[in-house]
């Protein structure tokens, strides 16, 4: 843990590297080498690793020798010896490289991760005066003035720090005149000579070696360090530096260089695509293959009309590479010496629905295994598969139209800043952000929001690469449009729109329109289907959905949840037509006036949790107590107080005091979850009889037994589930006397406060299950307030005080600790305990990862969510494995 | 901990009860038995324990036979087993007790803590028909009948619950008429018959057997399981209960029975006092001594009088119970048989300044050691000895006059409800709560405000009992007072005061006076200052205390805080004169306006600073970072939003826009603290060149060295005090470039939400200190807002949900863990860290033995706490020695 974020100092080693074999730790493979039996990308780099893993399975990789990750690690902690071992030994270790005087080599850095500012490929060191002779013979002399002048170039970069602009700037004028390479190669030994201060005068090992420094160098900037600091990754074990025999493209007329890929990237067809450069002056990007768009009109120019027989040779090499890493690969290849190499491969990174349909073609093929092929596919992309499109029979009002950015189709309040969709999120309300373009700044109202409108900018602007990235829909370069944020207004030719306005954004179409439309789903691809099979049989968690309706209850069940895992009672309330019943409940001067009231709202909470019952026929539904503070549900408007006066017979100024009177200074931590159901027990009664008569009523229909999960939310303390419990379990025996008929049902809470965590092995023995809330967990565990923190929370990952919005990205130190404290208490007290996890975190991979090693039971997600969490369960579970081996 | 709050179920044990040789776990001494080696009241329960100890002591004891607490254990495993076992072992026992015919012997509970409820001691049993001829013969068969008729009403009220009122009914006609002895006894006969159904015919062992079952069943009634559920206490391990033979008083014409006290309540000397009863049919309580109020003006009825010689034997008793308690005591005593017997013993309880004038005597005479003798001390009895005064210079204007229930004088802005007290409280403002009289309801509010006054209610009413326990100055029976709480109004005659008028109230007078009137200290006894310098000597806890003015770092010191452990650097900016360039800051437009403001407010602080380190001398002065968010310090009023507008140049009404932009949802999660620091960093600097300029001035003046302790409040993250720190680290070198002389300074962090605590392991590699802000923490460990709390928070407190308001009494299961968490995990990582509590319960006993057991540093408490956490952190460094040895 200590590694995502501390500033990792390098210890120190006693300075003994000069007298241990180093030499001794070369990796070599490639022509004339064995490759290696192990080939970790943590000792070799990733691109050393995948080199060795080509030799391994016979592909033609040049001669390669490889600084491991524990010999660079050496340089890092000890500079000096290093530099003097490696001026020393570089010669000794090319010769038992095998170099030969004619060989030039290249230098490459091999990453264990990504790092920024990598140092690249060092083309064309490693020569000698002897190399100049064989080459002048071999290819003649232009060839070798030719070589001689680019290994100056290469080398004037790496150890005078001379920019390519400089020896442009010298051969320029040379190259207009039609100059020799033996002019252009003094003129640039000339520009070495006045950049450095010095002749050249650098022998084959000193070349090499100067290149090994500048990669590690380049490790070690400052900009490389900043970023591992950031990502808490580690300083040490992260680099290993490759050193490769070239092989010489130009030396034969129908060499040359390029990539491919092995598939189609539109169906996944096994049929290489990609770019090349042939050897010459021209330097000209060709496409390979004939079917490629980029050969429509010249298809004499792909490499498949020129060179049918090394179109043949890499179209064996990507179905080689395939069956070596057992999907589709992107690979970097040379053709020269009569042969094509490989230089490095990597995965193709197809968009996800051709992803599938490779990874369903692969297992089908027998080239990979379901577990294999799973773990190809990124869960988050497969939100792109599964958005809502507008009905299209709704009638559209459009009143802007920009560019469709990011797919799917979002209804939403208006809102115009990242707070404004923040405070639209906390209520539980849809908001479509507006502005003019985006920053930064405004991701977090972007991930609030439920989409995006921007009046500037294109399909690779800021808005829209962050929209799809969050999978939200997304328009930008809606120019008819004109946003005043100050004023929050939103103009359209004569029409004016405010703040809280109800929009919807087709973010396929680009399209505005004005209301909420309604949408439909998608169809699913049957390698989907096939996919989250897979996903299913290899999953620990369990994917339940968070559904408060029965329209969220059929996605869910659609996307395969297994049962619902948080239905919101509140959101129940918040309907129009009821929030006055609600009131009239919370502001009643008498009992009288409140059972009266509670007697109209139960009958609508049976109705909705019959809904539920029904559709989620059988499986799990966990229905949350009453959680908002009951001020939430009060008045807000001038009419709204109108209303509710003249409902309650009382005059609106006494209703507003009284009203002021509710309200609390911080409502997140109030009068609100369990607390409410023990002040107000006559609301949880209503409740409680809704969940029990609903569940016999479905019963006597349907016939299956109906066993409700009744949730009690906000938690502290034992004591409030046991005063909680008795009371439902005296409704129970109520209905029971009422009916005839025992209402079965299982009790839980929700562990959302750090005392629920520290406390859990009391809680564990008043109930059977946990779920926890990691929303509220994550803002009690910080101390942060979800509806004011946009600002700082900005600022704070802006300055780098914070990698990732811990509302986003499950914090595993402060709340996945408090999880993992009441996970270990609540199964001591309880072995047979379910855990699970109800908040937004359900439905983020990387948070999915972390409860699947804690041995949750289950996650419950949105519902357009569920099919990513499966696939993430899937993964997690499948790499928990791997690590186990 | 499990004990706290579960419900113990009671085990049970194989039905082996039988076989057991249960009368061998008898434990028997008392006159002509030697007293037991160990006299744990673990074992024996708390009286018979002190029983036997007197009897090691030689001091006159009856034969007396205990069941100890396993014993009585079993009884309440398996009540038929023994109850068999009782039944026919019971007379046997009474054998090996060496019971005679004529013995009268009684049984009492003997619990190992106090439980509401418990049988009475149950006098006359063990009669037989052998030993009423003994009687008769001995003393007359007068005297043999009454035992007789004493004996049938307390078996008829332990086994058939016959009330005394039906025994006193049947027997008063008699009575009246003159009968004789056996006439009353023979009617009381004749009434157990009817009463119970059937004739008395109870053997002697049966009686006892019974009255052990009746003392075991009060145990185990309803009453008392409820009282241990609720404050946690076991239901097995807690009675024993013991048969002693009685002291036949009424056969002694010298004979009597009553209570003393060793020493005089008023100044501790060793007279005893107290009330005897002696035999005879007046039944009249008469004084002990000569001394007593009670024998003014009738000398002749003191024991003193009457039986010098008894009265001698008495004041040599209560000589033996001192020397063998080492304490003050109050005991039970039976004069017969020519002896006086001590029955029980207990602590003498006396007032708080006798209590210390008697410590300081017995160690003065060698008769107690400080550490037992600072053990009985209660330390919240101190607040009583250091209220303060009205200045006796300052113009007093009485707006009302009750009576002075509470000591003391506090001012502060009026209140009328629990909720506007904690409102005050929350924002460090004092309240004087006023209501017509007061209920349990009121306790929070009056544990937030800072003073009470009813216009009812007496020197005994609620208000007064529970603010002398508070330890607050209180007023009632102001009754020219009229109160309405409604509109928030005081009347007194002509004059209407509103809520937030500022009062002065004396709590020793009574008055009640307007404005805040100057306060001075009283002078401290000599003894007050022995048993804290005691103190000081055993406690590990350094203290120190919470100021934030000159006033008080002065209180503080006088009071013998070891530095200040929490300087709030805000409460600075809250005077009237500042909050003025404040707002300036706050909401200064540009740069440039916002640094000319702060530039007004660094040597507002600077001053401030210097005053406290000029008054600390030397001693540690912790400075506490600007903490509440910025929309505190904003206009709320009308006549602020005009002062503001109209310094700042803007118009009222985008004035008020601004400043309701700024305010916040939940604003104890909000933008404060550190996160204040990081997003204003020109604040940060403002603060911390004040600090060093006043600790370098201060420096010069005094020639003593300071080193200001900045400590970062509400971190949630090690990052954000690695930021804070390294703006600090700046500001010091550019201190040091302009000054040539280097700022000492030490960096900390408060620890005040859970992921603080969690993390604690990061945090401490940032920084030398941490110290806990319990408040913070306690409000996120809970998910309570201590300013909306008050509601429900009395409400769980009524229906037991909690025993305790966890902001008075420290929670140890939620914010407790956090801290052993945080303390285990700073000291890994830094094991030189110093750990403290500045919240508001380190200045509560409990709390601080707590604190104590985690091997804190120093706690630091308000300064006229100080004294209070001085005693408290020596008894809690006492009692975990002696639990150690």
């Amino acid at each position: 843990m200590a590694a995502t974020t501390c500033r990792v100092s390098l210890p120190r080693e006693p300075a003994i590297l000069g007298h241990l074999p180093m030499d001794r730790q070369l990796i070599l493979f490639g022509n004339g080498f064995a490759p290696p039996q192990s080939v970790e990308a943590a000792v070799l780099g990733d691109k050393a690793a995948n080199l060795a893993r080509m030799a391994q399975a016979g592909i033609a990789v040049p001669a390669t020798a490889v600084l491991p990750v524990s010999l660079v690690d050496r340089f890092i902690r000890d500079p000096e010896a290093s530099a003097a071992w490696l001026d020393a030994s570089m010669e000794g270790i090319l010769h038992r490289f095998g170099a030969a005087d004619d060989d030039l080599l290249c230098v490459r850095p091999s990453p264990v991760f990504n790092v920024p500012g990598l140092l690249h490929t060092v083309l064309g060191l490693g020569q000698t005066p002897a190399g100049f002779a064989v080459h002048a013979r071999a290819h003649g002399e232009a060839f070798a003035w030719r070589k001689r002048r680019e290994m100056l170039q290469s080398y004037g970069e790496i150890a005078a720090g001379i920019g390519p602009e400089v020896f442009e700037e010298a051969l320029e004028d040379l190259v207009e005149q039609g100059a020799g390479e033996r002019a252009l190669c003094a003129a640039a030994e000339a520009a070495y000579e006045r950049e450095s201060g010095s002749a050249f005068q650098a022998p084959r090992g000193q070349q090499i070696a100067c290149a090994i420094r500048a990669a590690v160098a380049s490790w070690l900037k400052a900009r490389a360090q900043n970023y591992r600091d950031l990502h808490g990754l580690p300083h040490l074990g992260g680099l290993a530096v490759i050193i490769q025999k070239q092989v010489l493209a130009d030396a034969d007329e129908r060499g040359g260089a390029g990539f491919a890929i092995s598939r189609t990237m539109e169906d996944g067809a096994p049929r290489i695509h990609g770019m090349w450069v042939p050897v010459g002056p021209a330097r000209r990007k060709l496409p390979l293959s004939l079917w490629q768009p980029e050969a429509a009109g010249r298809g004499e120019a792909a490499l498949e009309s020129l060179d049918p027989e090394a179109h043949a040779a890499l179209s064996l090499l990507a179905q080689k590479l395939e069956a070596t890493f057992h999907d589709a690969q992107r690979f970097e290849f040379v053709v020269g010496e009569g042969r094509v190499f490989a230089m490095s491969t990597e995965p193709a990174r197809p968009p996800v629905k051709t992803a599938m349909r490779i990874a369903c073609d692969l297992v089908e093929r027998g080239m990979a295994q379901p577990d294999e092929a799973l773990m190809r596919i990124d869960p988050l992309a497969l939100e792109q598969l599964i958005h809502k499109t507008i009905d299209p029979m709704a009638k559209r009002d459009v009143i802007g139209t920009g560019l469709g950015a990011s797919p799917g189709a979002a209804s939403g309040h208006l809102v115009f800043s990242a707070a404004e969709a923040a405070a639209r999120r906390a209520k539980g309300e849809p908001a479509i952000m507006v502005r003019t373009e985006t920053s930064p700044e405004d991701v977090v109202g972007m991930a609030a929001a439920d989409g995006v409108v921007t009046a500037r900018g294109g399909l690779t602007s800021h808005a829209a690469v962050v929209a799809r990235g969050m999978g939200k829909p997304c328009v930008t370069g809606a120019a008819s449009l004109q946003i005043d944020s100050a004023r929050r207004k939103l103009t359209s030719g004569s029409r004016v729109f405010s703040a809280g306005d109800m929009v919807t954004i087709d973010g396929t179409t680009g399209e505005i329109l004005l209301g909420a439309l309604p949408t439909v789903l998608p169809e699913i691809s049957a390698d989907f289907a096939t996919v989250l099979g897979w996903a299913d049989t290899h999953r620990a968690l369990g994917i339940r959905a968070n559904a408060d309706t029965a329209a969220e209850a059929r996605t869910a069940r659609d996307f395969g949840a297994e049962g619902i895992g948080l239905c919101r009672t509140e959101h129940m309330f918040f309907k129009a037509e009821r929030v006055a019943v609600m009131r009239e409940m919370i502001l009643a001067e008498d009992k009288q006036a409140r059972d009266t009231a509670l007697e109209r709202l139960g009958p609508m909470q049976r109705e909705d949790f019959e809904a539920l019952f029904a559709i989620m026929a059988g499986l799990p539904v966990t229905i949350r107590l009453l959680d908002p503070p009951l001020h939430e549900f009060l008045p807000n408007r001038e009419h709204e107080f109108v209303d509710t006066a003249r409902a309650l017979g009382v005059d609106v100024e006494s209703l507003r005091i009284r009203v002021d009177a509710m309200r609390e200074v911080n409502p997140m931590l109030g009068h609100r979850g369990c607390r409410l159901a023990i002040s107000h027990p006559e609301i949880l009664d209503m409740q409680a009889r809704a969940i029990f008569e609903a569940a016999l009523n479905t019963q006597a229909r349907t016939g299956t037994v109906i066993t409700p999960e009744i949730m009690v939310p906000f938690v502290c303390a034992a004591e409030e589930v046991r005063v909680v419990r008795a009371r439902i379990e005296k409704m129970a025996e109520r209905i029971e006397r009422e009916r005839g008929l025992k209402p079965q049902f299982k009790i839980g809470t929700m562990i959302e406060l750090p005392r629920a965590a520290l406390g859990a092995d009391r809680i564990a023995r008043e109930c059977t299950f946990f779920s926890f809330g990691t929303n509220d967990l994550t803002q009690t565990t910080y101390g942060i307030s979800r509806d004011d923190s946009s600002p700082f929370l900005a600022l704070y990952r802006e300055r780098g005080v914070f990698q990732s919005d811990p509302f986003q990205k499950f914090d595993v130190i402060g709340a996945g600790e408090m999880m993992r404290i009441a996970t270990e208490k609540g199964r001591v007290s309880r072995p047979e305990l379910t855990l699970a996890v109800c908040g937004e975190h359900g439905g983020e991979p990387g948070s999915i990862a972390f409860f699947d090693s804690l041995g949750l039971h289950y996650v419950s997600c949105s519902p357009y969510r569920v099919p990513i969490a499966r696939l993430a369960a899937a993964q997690a579970a499948i790499a928990r494995k791997a690590r186990r081996n």
